[in-house]
């Protein structure tokens, strides 16, 4: 480690990134270039510290809520790492034992959980057009409440996963590619082929992909969706994709065929989800509680991914790559033919090569979610850094 | 914010509550009007030094565990943040996962789970006879633990709802009431209607009207306690009332008429209950495991309730509070009409209209256990509010 | 307390512990006695400095994982008490909540949770020759993932039970007898009885009575290991007991008698425990899916018990103890006749008499681990005992 915590320093001296004190975190193309870098900036000297044992607990007391709509392991963790890290104790809102679910609006329930918040990370990644539209009502609940003077502070909205974007999985990709090709101006021209997979399971979330075509392009990347017909993402995305490759000069490109996407690629993220259209129908049936037609569109839907088997990332597909070595991702966990499922997204071999790459690029997210929290919180990020070295408090403590 | 902390540091030098020190907080009447006094005023105190960012944490480590034997989102949000803000660490006994409900004594759980326990709250409200007794059994065990050296200290109990009383929301619910007037000298002479009011739901606890009529009785309020016949409360509660009002200069007046209380109210705290016996009844046929006869009633309660759907908190009715403009209060949550429910507690435009105070009243409760536990563990809290203040740790840390 | 800090240093000095460091704690009979001293030591160097209210945070932030794939209030509690007196915040790996059951590998789940995690604690005692084998997995991961740059620290592992021993139930069992008899000097050639008891309940694990018997001759003392035939534990851990008496100069004897167990014992610890031979039949079954298996094995071995309910500790034979006044041992929670069930382990009224006794038992357990932990993490721990009495801050903050 020949870096010192002033080269991060001087870094974020040359970004403007002021909008986001005070500020929220929701889709990636809300933020400007700037703004991302300071993201990634920030990720990096806070891991600069913990390695080098300074604490950046800037929280002495305070909570960050944990709002989760969906099971996870990783995210979950992931949130809780990034609270201890900067000092907030994590309070999980289960909405199972909570009574969140028995008909409270939104704001009350905003507003009683964030006495003492200083986050808010919500996971809400299941129902078309609901999950990103929350996040908005919860931060429009306690912003009021802030000017209310109901709440102490406004807590810091971080989206952990919503029907549109996965920000901080998004952020931790890049991070990691940032790191992987020497630096961010690396990424300029580099071929990234996200695409569908097979997977034997149902009703994956399009936030992942999504998240990917939204923020690559934005890094000048070369960035090839790819998937069999029928499997489209959000459109609004797609458009989203389109206008950053034109501004970013990167390029953004459709295809239903996986080997032109890993064609000469430097980069691939083999991954399934379910297409648009369906997760649309499936948001409508339970909004009108039909059981019987969530089945039923469950079967079509497995019966309609067993048609495109073929598409696996295989040794055969990854020898088609930039000198057969593209980098392969994955937000994990991967369905892997023969030892996950029986026929998956990416054969064992592949995945096994990757196995170091792919716990990297996951150990980023603590970091990013920290540095999303830290520059909402923090006026100026830069003195506050300094001032944590200078403090000087171990993180561990040992003679 | 022209207060300074020296402000709550005399008026706690003007006040007696040296049996604090060491004890327990199970029920408002039990404690003196100083003792209360005393709480609201370390309660402003603590809120006062979060708002100017200076650490309130006495302990540097210490769990605070919390016993819920019902779901509660706001409780139990409120007593982790009060944990929190004093820097114990919440540690959550759930009987559905933990094996306290497989046949263990009290004694044995209470011990167990107080190795490094500060505080334990506990909330257990639905069975009479049952909850309070089972604080008590709790607190003794521990007493009693301390002493035989088991463990390095004697955990606090905080009562957090039990089915005689709710404290935290009684106090926190009255500290609101203080703000709102200008001062606690305010309140005298100030009639609150405590009123039953028509829910679709069932087997509501008794522990708020109890509480709300126990503590307000004793601040010289005149408290009305309004409910159809057949919802008594529990007796015991109504004689201490009665009692309260005759020392404190309030007064203490029952009815059967939602209108006659509202009438002239300066507040009014309309909320569903179950009928006394009706709870008592419960609580024998579950102890004999009569699942059928707990339907029955069920019904029976629904039935009844539905009798009674004309005690709604109506804009028609709160013209008839003094100048029409009484503070609407209600622990939340409320069920709305047409909101939350078809018919409910009150007219959406009421509880519309006092929204913001709402959510402030809900805001007291984190602060107010916190002082229940700084007064329970501070032998000199005057003194050490002083040294907190002079140690002067930030909150949060920023350059 | 006469005793300083110093005193416990002056120990440590004199021990050689070198290879705790960095290191964990699946087996007691892994380390070496001096180790097992060592840790003896440490913990109650830290309870003299808890009692003391000196600060024993060495953390300052980080995670303490909890993995737990059965359900426990003792140990879950004793874990995070132990995480909380070190500084580390418990994050629960709960496998109904997580994706880990999905078919995840242990390898990735591994380091997905250990990003910010310094210790794991993982209890996995049901299945025989699956518990230790996956927390050896989980630690051969977590020290590769740290090789490979993912991990910035290597977690430590502590067994809070598996299939072959639960060392810290044992090490505070054992430091429980070393207060009870003066040092660890005085139970050379104590007679300890570790024999089965009758339970109605079926399957309790095995792993108490052989890490009781793989301990306590280590010490140096005179173990009888009592069960009825058929209720063998395994056949390696009787090995080791063997081997370690040898080379103590304990001894360890096998007897179909509880009489004779019990006959001059300085120590009793009646406690039920199923088969090693049915458990190994559970765990195939289990594996392959029979539930009608399980449900005929749980049938045989409940009748299979019900033939032993003489295997009672009772008066009668607590009287036939050395003096009749043997120490009664409990994990705890005990069956107790008439008490927690009609027949069981122990009358009533010895299990009265011993009750503080066996809450002390369980108050050394946090320590122990916590010992564990700080004998893991500082390669000097003297001078880390010794810094952090001369840091002098306080646990509790008071004037």
């Amino acid at each position: 480690m020949d870096k010192t915590l002033q080269t991060y320093i001087d870094k974020l001296n040359a970004l403007n990134f002021k909008e986001m004190y005070e500020n929220d975190f929701f889709l990636t193309w809300e933020k400007t270039p700037e703004e991302l870098e300071a993201v990634f900036t920030v990720a990096d000297a806070l891991r600069y510290m913990r390695e080098n044992n300074i604490s950046t607990k800037i929280f002495e007391s305070g909570l960050g809520i944990s709002l989760f709509r969906d099971n996870s392991t990783r995210t979950r963790f992931s949130f809780a790492s990034a609270c201890n890290l900067l000092g907030l104790e994590v309070q999980d809102l289960d909405e199972g034992k909570s009574q969140v679910a028995h008909g409270e609006t939104v704001r009350e329930t905003a507003n009683m959980i964030s006495f003492m918040a200083d986050v808010i990370g919500i996971r809400d990644d299941m129902y078309i057009g609901k999950g990103n539209a929350y996040m908005h009502e919860v931060v429009d609940a306690v912003t009021e409440g802030h000017k209310d003077g109901i709440l102490e502070q406004k807590p810091t909205l971080v989206n952990l996963q919503c029907d549109i974007d996965h920000p901080t999985q998004a952020m931790a990709d890049a991070l990691h590619l940032i790191h992987y090709f020497g630096g961010i101006e690396n990424l300029k021209g580099k071929k990234v082929a996200m695409t569908w997979a097979y997977s034997p399971s149902y009703g994956k979330p399009l936030s992942v992909p999504q998240g990917i075509v939204g923020l690559m392009t934005r890094l000048g990347m070369d960035v090839t969706l790819a998937h069999p017909e029928g499997y489209e993402i959000m459109s609004d995305v797609e458009e989203v994709a389109k206008k950053n490759a034109a501004e970013s000069g990167g390029s953004f490109i459709k295809t239903n065929s996986m080997a032109e996407a890993f064609k000469d690629a430097d980069v691939v993220y083999p991954k399934s989800w379910a297409p648009f259209s369906a997760m649309e129908e499936r948001t409508i049936l339970y909004g009108n509680g039909d059981q019987e037609g969530i089945d039923r569109l469950e079967k079509e839907l497995l019966a309609q991914n067993a048609n495109h088997k073929d598409w696996e990332c295989t040794e055969e597909l990854m020898k088609t790559t930039k000198d057969g070595k593209a980098l392969y991702m994955h937000c994990l966990p991967a369905d892997i033919t023969g030892v996950s499922c029986e026929e998956g997204e990416v054969e064992a071999s592949v995945f096994d090569r990757y196995r170091t790459e792919l716990y990297k690029e996951a150990s980023y997210k603590p970091y990013i979610i920290a540095a999303m929290i830290f520059l909402a919180k923090e006026k100026d990020p830069q003195a506050t850094l300094k001032a944590l070295e200078e403090r000087g408090i171990d993180r561990f403590f040992t003679k």
